[in-house]
């Protein structure tokens, strides 16, 4: 099944209208929203978008490469945006602070994509996980690469690793998403609602860009040094 | 068997000195690691330890029983530091230094602690989820909250909601181990050695006390107000 896998999912959905892969995508998303939970099999799948289940085998290979277009279609607002983000003529802490509340609102529009992440990255075959790095994870790096760059070269940023930067960001929009409903569930944290993700939109503006230091406090501006 | 679950395992690991659950525990924690992986069965951790597979039900209830054991195990130093912590006679920056420093090293040191967090969390029982969220996460943000309100109270710190703080710092160490071995194989960046943990420490010291502004750029200052 692994060598079935389609290796090139994003640039297949974004080039053809296949209406039957597409409505195959929706019902998947729409299952997983029902069901919180990315537990969907494909005769679900099949059964909710009336298609027949070997179209699916055909269209996408496996569930695995189901699983990789859906990432791909639900990331790729935010994606293709880095691109139109950097040419923009505002200022790179401004790029930032607009690329931080993409990422974010990306995760909160589809639940599950967070779940949909690690399973790609973990729990199924190395070359899904190989397509989801280079679709996902390598753009959204070089993008940092080239956003840090100029920050750096017009004096806003300090000098800093674009690699531990990635880390850093989106292992903290990812958690927000990642942990909640175990907080929620055993120690009174509510869930993510529209109202908490902007409030984590200001959260993480705010952290990235000016830390926690308390910025008229002599003592704490030297111990950030 | 999710009844038979142990609700009590940090108490009963840090009072008693049962030898036979410990070996268990340290054949799970080899396995892990020799097999870079958390799958392991019950059996493979019978026959490593040398102890009857039956003692591991006697000991631990149930496989998911097992697996928080020894999560309370690897996280018990890190944990019982954060009363420490707070009362030594430092600034409250410095604690958190220290702390920041204290949760990455825990999880390099276990390289599988990550991925166990995440199976509890997600995977196992909701009643294993519960059980990490009390052990694990409740102590840790209620360290936060204390920390964030000595801070602010001196006027070290800027106000800043304790929730949405564990989530970024949480969320930004858990993904150097989380992602990593993703990124590695399709994208070129390498494992997490000591110096990338080293490193990392440091990113996320400066990252969390000053943010990525440039402190001699006018424009940046303000930009992060």
């Amino acid at each position: 099944m692994g060598s079935q896998l389609n290796t090139s999912v994003p640039t297949r959905l974004q080039t053809s209208r296949n209406t039957t892969a597409e409505k195959l995508l929706v019902a998947a998303s729409e299952l997983m929203i029902e069901r919180s939970s990315i537990e969907v099999s494909l005769s679900d799948i099949a059964q909710k978008s009336g298609v027949n289940a070997a179209l699916v085998k055909y269209h996408f290979g496996n569930k695995d490469g189901l699983l990789l277009a859906l990432l791909a279609r639900d990331a790729a607002t935010e994606m293709s945006q880095l691109e139109y983000l950097l040419a923009q003529p505002i200022s790179p802490t401004a790029k930032l602070r607009l690329h931080i509340g993409g990422i974010i609102r990306a995760y909160h529009q589809f639940p599950y994509m967070n779940r949909l992440i690690h399973y790609l990255l973990h729990e199924s075959s190395p070359k899904a996980a190989d397509e989801v790095s280079k679709f996902f994870v390598a753009p959204l790096l070089d993008f940092h690469r080239r956003l840090l760059a100029e920050g750096i070269r017009c004096g806003e940023f300090r000098d800093i690793d674009p690699v531990l930067f990635y880390t850093s960001l989106i292992g903290a929009c990812d958690h927000l998403f990642f942990g909640r409903h175990a907080m929620s569930r055993a120690i009174g944290v509510g869930p993510v609602t529209d109202e908490v993700c902007r409030e984590y939109v200001k959260h993480m503006e705010a952290l990235i860009c000016g830390g926690m230091l308390n910025p008229n406090n002599d003592k704490a501006a030297s111990a950030a040094g």
